[in-house]
């Protein structure tokens, strides 16, 4: 192969991570191919290494090991084995995980429904959803989704496959975030946060 | 290998591109793993490839093919063979080469001078390229170098090298840049500017 189709096909390798666009992979290509220390290696083996080493769980969707499928989430003791948190991708489970805040089961949709780049409902893992509820036990489904319009639909759109079948619906709380002054919080955020106001004990 | 040595050995590898810190780094590798569509593979594949089969040229340290090697430039006619164009990285000669304004050949440092990031004469081309002059029947060296502090140190080192053999030495002109306005060039490009004025004809 020829020199032009080689920088090419790396460039075009490149530009598909996310955030980098065309002049940023023309740039690391360059780069890579100028490097001496061997990082094209390093960086093809890390990649191989973890096409082969690492999967998502057949069952919630988490990151997990080959040689740990279903992951340990799911095949472990949960405090709160009945409750399953429903989420957008595989990073969110790590994400709430290391939150400390959740006791129960996961499952990623791999995605969100969006019409605009086509992403329907047989494109998100909501069968494989619907068929854990009877035999898991689960009697409580908490969407922990974005707050943007096409997170919004999907809850609604799970929302209304799930109440017919009498499991109870749960969403993350709206509000402050942590360690946030109410001077530099948005309108939006404000009026969530009055609206879902508790009890000061 | 477990989970985490996995990833961090990702992290580790992408962090080390250009412009990539930890966090986009750590973004990128969850976008990789959770990616379905063989991204891994196309991406591994591509940087072996370029392994392979992108070498820098022998003599001037242009990228070329394994399979041509010197370069094309290297062993091609060229006008004006006897004049040296001395650059910093192999990614400026096709910069140059694409500019279609120099008709000579090259001679990559890999680098210039910069004592803060450890990197002295020995890590550069040097040695390479004193002993290009003589059977190349070179007659001028174009310093085709960066403009700040330690391309400027890099530039007077070659100089002190090179005069005593009898070599012309030219840099690139200083100025305003093609398409420029006065009311938005800095004052040290405006200075530079007209401390090189030249007879309008």
């Amino acid at each position: 192969m020829g020199l032009n189709i080689l920088l090419d096909n790396l460039v075009a390798a490149l530009s598909r991570l996310p955030g980098i666009g065309r002049r940023t992979a023309e740039r690391m290509a360059y780069m890579l191919v100028e490097d001496q220390r061997g990082l094209k290696r390093l960086l093809a083996n890390a990649l191989l290494e973890a096409d082969e080493g690492i999967v998502c769980c057949e069952r919630c969707g988490a990151i997990t090991m080959a040689s740990e499928n279903p992951c340990r989430i799911c095949t472990g003791h949960r405090e709160e084995a009945q409750v399953l948190c429903v989420v957008e991708a595989s990073s969110d489970i790590l994400k709430i995980e290391s939150s400390g805040g959740f006791k129960g089961r996961y499952h990623a949709l791999m995605g969100r429904l969006s019409p605009i780049q086509g992403v329907g409902a047989a494109d998100l893992r909501v069968e494989s959803l619907l068929e854990r509820l009877q035999p898991e036990g689960i009697t409580e489904v908490l969407l922990a989704l974005g707050t943007d319009v096409e997170s919004e639909a999907t809850a609604h759109y799970l929302a209304e496959l799930l109440e017919p079948r009498g499991i109870r619906l749960s969403r993350m709380a709206s509000g402050l975030p942590s360690g946030s002054a109410i001077e530099y919080t948005d309108a939006a955020t404000l009026a969530k946060a009055i609206e879902g106001r508790r009890s000061f004990s």
